[in-house]
């Protein structure tokens, strides 16, 4: 699969727009979707009556845009490039920085699958802090907050709801720590997007090749593909060959955030012999991805020697690969993990290009049986402080948490993570309420995801349906991004976020008024809905039916019921 | 699609194991999954550790015995014959009693698609009430109960896990209107379950057609597929032509309980022309029915007159079929609704052949802006009223609920369900808990489904992605039951239900073990889980390997887990 191939055209009956700025020069990215107008016969006249666009939250970049010329080998725009410039405290290198982001450059056998155009990184100036965070502290709305502000207002400004969700309330968020706005400043051509719980929901999306599947192009299709369903930010799991090179296809065509979890590929430098891992080949590996524009890490610090015994009580063990390896390295050489001890230093390498923190949760349950253990929770102990310790130095952090939870024990992991972590921004993989359905996993972990996120997570990772089974294709990817869409505008109406019931309202009463086009074009999933109308009606020309084929036309609640309406006001 | 091409073996390494009754001579089905041991290398040396079996919940009936000789032609053997008649109350009546159902019969143009066996039907004696309600009032213990007492504990009693299911608990439940078991004394090829809140969660599938699709042959394919994956009961929604005759085919193939919403084919029977529905016409319906051996009756009577004017401030009105038929003809004709007002007759039927109620909410929201208004609340209490009607005639009583729920309000219905209803069975369709996931809204639902069953709904209707668009395939019968299946078992897992994570940990430790088959075989739908594995291990010619292709060999959480616990043990 090539990106040529993908369809990113699937939103009938939408414009892009971009919202202005007011304290910034800057253009907020959003789809309106027009609808038509709901049709009456009053007095035997056919009266129309217009209906409000809906506009929606956005997550496509200029893949949607017509009037953006999209080429994969020259990477997407870089629009963010001038506001970090004018901020003052960066520079350009002269050089890429790290040994094996050299090794690669000067590595003549790449060339042909080498991203072709090259760009210097960016770092903060000596003595410089150049954090989301760093500047919300120091009292200054940048044009990320304020990006991010209009962005999560959508509807609200026409409709007259009200919203607390300003530019200032951004910055106080961001300061306090509640949310965090991952924006390397190498990855400039990614929208600035914010992750909290006073936020609306966001997904993450995983991608990435094994050694045994997928390549580049493939990876970067899929990319686009999150993107364009509604994936908000993405991490490049990748753990096969070329890594390095396939990061860089991603990120320069990548509009939304992108995480990593550096340790896979530190344990690809050392031909996965996790004993010959090093803080120094780690140290590298981290700050080759910085001035590539990954924006947030997962970083598994919270693993100690001592958790290493408490893996033995588990059914399933250690189930994140992270988790596992650091567990491994610390037991095989008797030392305390060098994440944990150099978490300092780490935190003064991120801050220099605003790379965040994803505490990795290396003892997250992989079965509900092992859900809400010790393990789990000493980890979440030890994740709280490290989260202090990154705030010390200005980092943007956020919290991982699990992975396989029973229903009933759900609320406990939000708040325990909560106390622990003094309300930095959870971020949860599902999690899965049962074991049982693997192929459906997608399904198991959207029920949990949509209960903890309603409790407060800020962020959900997806899972696919080939989620314990293998890597997920397109399709999966789609079916993934769409049903954690669902969990998360599940609660995000559950948390009475400011106007997120009007999509809800605009389609239900398309779906009243028989306006199936408005139906189908307000859904998560257009394409899909039209599809699975259509396939069972065949013979209609279009989607115009004052009644459906599940009901068919004597016995539409719907019709019968304007029946009923039309009868009362006589 | 026919009957003959559906396949149900696709339970590998299952067996049918029949575990006998010791009040009465019964046996009851259940699938028992063998496994395969788990496999340790131990001083150089192999070592097997054998793994207990696992017992399921099995509703698929005869068409997985096979010993069993299935005839669709002839039905499926009618086992309970022999337990309604010892109980001597019964009569078999010399014809049927419905004018309908004998003008049918006398049709020979209907020849062609009659089903071949007439089987005369059973009606209690004069003067005899022969529900399961009133015998567990009398303090008798049916064959039913001990059958569903079995049949809930599975793996309990090998595993000595705790359980409080005795068939004197399943006796006072069902004598306290707690849970009820749908069981028509004229459907005696289906399997006794039950449904209340101290049972594991059921789930209810709807096939049917309607005026614009599907024949005969198709529905009662649907409905032994429904079984084969899972479903609990089964509701024959058919709004087509011949629903006589389709219905009589469904009952006597089908190994669960069958529902109907008797008003859809009174409908029928005055040409979809709602002013010319009469009270009689509905009685003969019900007769017709109840001699066929419909378990249990969707009944609207909490619809009342002047709850037509609160249609109208809705924004999508009134979605119940049945709801909206009986809002209607009380506005055409000024009048109660009959269903109410004959609500004491209904049931003096109804305890004659033991056909329960579940009372329709015809005031469900369609959308979540209409959720928890004054509507659905007020039918609610209306609903609670005629329980405690059906209640004084010893019918067997639940009562459906919503709709479309967002998650924050789904605990206001399951609270004042049970207040209205004192603890009547819960049977809610979802609830949806957003609505702009058209082609998705098995999964919107499944989130409700999950959250009010954790809270105390006994039943869940299940939503296949083709919800609001059109009638499902075979396909999203088999999506729609396994997604309402996790939702249930979720549920149970939340609710603490004795033995229920039994599967859960079993799966879990095959996971662990690196026991792929016995991974898929645990699972709730094993070809699915199998075949997504193999779509990315061509070259593998079975699932042995000791990591997935998620992560590959050196990045696989598991294998280094096992490492580790290996190492620690040193």
């Amino acid at each position: 699969m090539k990106i040529e191939d993908i369809d990113v055209t699937q939103y009938p009956n939408s414009e892009k727009i971009y919202v202005k700025g007011t304290l910034h020069p800057i253009s907020v990215a959003m789809r309106k979707i027009n609808l038509y107008p709901t049709v009456k016969i009053e007095n035997g006249k056919r009266v129309e009556y217009p209906n409000d666009p809906v506009v929606v939250y956005d997550t496509s970049g200029p893949y949607t845009d017509p009037e953006a010329k999209i080429d994969i080998n020259a990477g997407l725009p870089r629009f963010r490039e001038e506001w970090v410039e004018q901020r003052g405290d960066t520079e350009t290198l002269p050089d890429i920085t790290s040994s094996y982001g050299r090794a690669r450059r000067d590595d003549k056998s790449l060339d042909a699958i080498r991203f072709p155009v090259s760009h210097k990184p960016r770092r903060a100036k000596e003595g410089r802090i150049v954090t989301q965070r760093h500047y919300a502290r120091k009292g200054i709305i940048t044009p990320e907050m304020e990006y991010v502000a209009i962005r999560e207002n959508l509807n609200n400004k026409e409709l007259g709801i009200e919203s607390y969700i300003t530019p200032e309330f951004v910055r106080q968020e961001i300061a306090a720590g509640r949310a965090v706005i991952p924006a390397n400043i190498n990855h400039p051509e990614a929208e600035p997007m914010i992750i909290g719980k006073n936020f609306s929901v966001k997904l993450n999306t995983n991608i990435g090749n094994s050694a045994l599947s997928s390549g580049i192009e493939e990876e970067v299709a899929k990319a686009v593909w999150s993107c364009y369903w509604g994936g908000d930010t993405l991490m490049d799991l990748s753990t096969g060959d070329n890594i390095h090179e396939t990061r860089e296809w991603i990120i320069r065509n990548c509009p939304v955030p992108m995480g990593t979890v550096p340790i896979y590929q530190a344990l690809e430098k050392v031909n996965g012999d996790v004993k010959k891992l090093t803080w120094e080949i780690y140290r590298d590996t981290l700050i080759e991805q910085c001035e590539q524009g990954v924006d947030y890490f997962t970083i598994h610090a919270g693993v100690l020697r001592e958790h290493a015994k408490l893996v033995e009580k588990r059914l399933t063990g250690c189930v994140s690969r992270g988790g596992s390896i650091m567990t491994q390295w610390c037991v095989l050489h008797n030392e305390e993990s060098f994440l944990y001890t150099h978490f300092d230093e780490i935190c003064e390498i991120l801050n220099k290009y605003d790379v965040g923190i994803s505490l990795g949760d290396g003892m997250r349950p992989g079965s509900t049986h092992d859900a809400n253990d010790e393990a789990q929770f000493l980890e979440l102990d030890v994740m709280g402080k490290l989260a202090q310790k990154a705030w010390e130095h200005d980092v943007q952090v956020f919290i991982e948490g699990p992975g396989h939870v029973p229903m009933h024990k759900i609320p406990a992991n939000m708040e325990r993570q909560v106390k622990a972590c003094m309300e930095a921004p959870f971020y949860t993989l599902g999690p899965l309420t049962t074991d049982i359905a693997p192929a459906y996993d997608h399904i198991t972990s959207a029920i949990g995801a949509a209960i903890i996120s309603s409790l407060g997570t800020a962020m959900i990772c997806y899972v696919t349906p080939k989620e314990h089974l293998s890597l997920p294709t397109l399709e999966d990817v789609r079916e993934g991004v769409i049903t954690y869409k669902i969990a998360a505008h599940a609660a995000d109406l559950a948390k009475g976020f400011p106007g997120a019931n009007v999509r809800d309202d605009a389609l239900s009463k398309a779906r009243y008024d028989f306006r199936w086009k408005d139906q189908f074009n307000l859904s998560l999933d257009p394409e899909k809905a039209r599809r699975y109308y259509m396939e069972s009606r065949r013979d209609a020309p279009d989607a115009d039916d004052r009644f459906c084929t599940m009901c068919g036309p004597n016995f539409c609640a719907m019709r019968i019921s304007q029946c009923i309406t039309e009868e009362c006001q006589k």
